[in-house]
């Protein structure tokens, strides 16, 4: 039973090296989840519970895997950048997307429960995941700020949709047609003159998104000690700073981010 | 806010169809699992709790996902073969292992408690997957046949290993040092001369790994039901006939195997 | 000036290696053709003269070249078919592509004179390459028949146009609309009933193309040597065997051919 | 003999599109040029016609195809760079390689004569070709500059190498072995001592290869014409501004050549 016999068939592996010195974007998006949130019960436009939950998987990914720089996810997404100069796997898009999306969709149902509490998880959802390379600065800039417009025109769109079909009683075809053509103008004017909801004030996780950045956090935790000299333990107050992936719901399509936070895009 | 603006990079994206009338294997392996069997208290040198969840995971992903003909696994190891003309996604690379690697992670942290009961899960495990094309049937077969010579090496080598270890009491290296060099015949005669174990009786499920393969099988459900003109419910029983994936451990690497399930390999 | 710190550069290139096991096509084509025939006065709808440069220029590729087992060709296209199993250059498409076509743009300037004789090369021409993976013999025919069904298609209606234009004095706009919408019949039945010509006596090489196959054949040459104990030299024939690149015009769609030839597709 | 029943071949093209926003670098080299030069008697170390011709090649590449910015070659290769923006067929990296190549061997043979006169050219040579992708302008800049490092230490090896066989008459053995091991300044000073010769005023061509730029270039040609209310023609000379693939031999490592030239670089 030799399998020096059957070997050549390794040969047959293709090399899916990532071009070096572009950024590698892994983007992955849940299977069918507009079924999964309906069985579930998600609240209809925004989920709390699933937003938050997303981020928590995409904070593990970015612990467990190498060379992730920042993250951006909103509904049912969530992309990843890693560092232009990454050798991770000798850059093997294969070994990008794959840890990506298994690290995600494990710690979905692992942490499922931290969120959504008694409300079981019915069966493991699937994620689907892409590789894509960007030259230069500003294409990884457009790249965010593409998902970043959908996040605004899908949200602003579910919003309106969501109201006329809980506050109006409209059927969702009949929402859907009242809205055709609508601009975003249209539909802020909806939102206040219908609603009296300024969309402006809507929670900014839902209008921008989540993005992670690595930023150094102090972190205070008590712990009981027992001095020299002294019969009784007390407790103490200890301090120590981490470097963790911290969630912000800011615009990133204007300068001012990137200006904040230059070491994102700095080579390293 | 134009979504436009920023949509070429959307242009990006690589094509990364798989060549027309080429079996698809997508094969997956535990990342770290070394670790991940020890913190788990995994037994050695086979773990059926383990094994079993993988296969149940397998099962998943093979009901989940369109096409696949058959599935081979062996240790922290899974490879899915999907037919040849297999038009799922289009047959894009990325879609079938980011799929696969994403719902049997998921499905390993669903399931696990009912594999592992009350011991519980530390932290959500990780997988890598990649794809491989075969053109012809011959090509499908040496691959397999290279995956399960390399089960059947490992599993030899990792009996006699821990045999050492936990009955004759060496330590790892020593029990390393000792299998240095030895052939396929000094591991079975080590077995029976000092453990008086007779390797060919040793699990199939160990030694050959598992197939998974479609199979229709009878499912025998109990209905109550009130028949017209009685008044009480009575119990009976209803055959289904349904079509699942199997577990075999048998040779595949012969050609008795795929003699006997032909419709395999058969154009579909 | 040290090379060694510019050399990181070369870990941009990328692996294009040729899938194992697959039958490589590489197929190249004349660009702008269609204007290079009209400065070169080329006689319509066939000119002998270019039609018999391309096969020489095919048949310099398949001796100079590696592991071809066929070639292909029509009008100013050739396909070259690799062995299935060749390791040419490690079977990387860039090598493929890139040494047919240079060698045969640099056969077409060459061998120029032989068949136009007089009339002068205006300028060097540019050819275009692809290299195409079939993995099956049937996917292989069927290319092959893919080529030779457009080799007659555009054969037929080329072959009616001109006569259109050519003895009916029609322009080309007016022989387009003629040809608007019919069928083969339709243009079979103009060119018998107004032109009094039988399309399938037609010759071979316009309607089937050219077939570049390997075949043993007596080279008979005549040499001048002078025996011992005479005084004079004398002309004897000498047979040498050789193996060349030899030309046909039949039908490649049918079983026949194959049927013929096995060996081009055994495997080699 | 209809078309379509095999025209699902086409599925099995793969699409090789260049990422964009990058450069693409097609570089090219003659196939088997060693025994090439030999059969043709060039000089040693430096062929002036051989050299003059190639880069008349590299100009009708770059007069004949689009959107290359500069090429840069020496001995029997050539690089050709294609502006990040290109458009050209798609990007497909076949096109932009089997273009190249084939235009250079067609131009190879076309216009040997004028290089080389009387001296026929034996039988048409072969070229391989390959394209690589390059994010960054120092990318690019590092890939030309490992070109021309590369050019400078094989002149200097092969400029002493020959002195070594033509006036010292020792066997490229003896040369070899006499120049194993030693470093640039010794090689210098074996020219100096030995030959007398300053290796700095050899030849910029030699030392430094042919960087082909676009220039603006004034054209005088001479016009027989008839001016009105004058009998007789007259010749008068006519200034015309073309823009040109202007060959240099300076350093591109530098920064000065590109500070000289900053459209090269330039977004276009």
């Amino acid at each position: 039973m030799a399998k020096s016999k059957f070997e050549y068939v390794r040969d047959f592996e293709v090399d899916d090296t990532c071009l070096p010195n572009c950024w590698v974007v892994t983007r992955l998006d849940g299977r069918n989840f507009h079924r999964f949130a309906e069985q579930h019960g998600f609240s209809k436009p925004n989920d709390d519970r699933a937003l938050h939950l997303m981020t928590k998987c995409a904070q593990t990914v970015m612990q467990e895997l190498e060379d992730i720089v920042m993250a951006y996810g909103q509904s049912d997404e969530y992309s990843f950048v890693f560092k232009k100069k990454s050798n991770w796997f000798k850059r093997r898009a294969s070994k990008f997307m794959t840890h990506v999306v298994s690290q995600f969709a494990s710690s979905y149902v692992f942490y499922w429960k931290d969120y959504f509490k008694d409300q079981p998880l019915l069966y493991p959802p699937g994620f689907d995941g892409r590789v894509v390379l960007y030259p230069s600065n500003q294409n990884l800039k457009d790249y965010l700020s593409w998902r970043q417009a959908d996040c605004h025109i899908n949200n602003l769109y579910n919003t309106v949709f969501w109201m006329l079909v809980q506050r109006s009683g409209l059927t969702p075809i009949q929402a859907q047609d009242r809205l055709q053509g609508t601009l975003a103008g249209d539909k802020n004017e909806i939102l206040f003159s219908e609603f009296n909801i300024n969309y402006n004030n809507e929670p900014l996780m839902y209008r921008k998104g989540t993005v992670l950045i690595w930023q150094k956090v102090n972190e205070v935790t008590t712990k009981r000690i027992k001095l020299p000299k002294e019969t009784e333990e007390k407790e103490v107050e200890v301090t120590r700073t981490r470097t963790k992936a911290v969630p912000l719901h800011c615009d990133i399509i204007g300068d001012q981010f990137w200006e904040e936070y230059p070491e994102i895009l700095a080579d390293s």
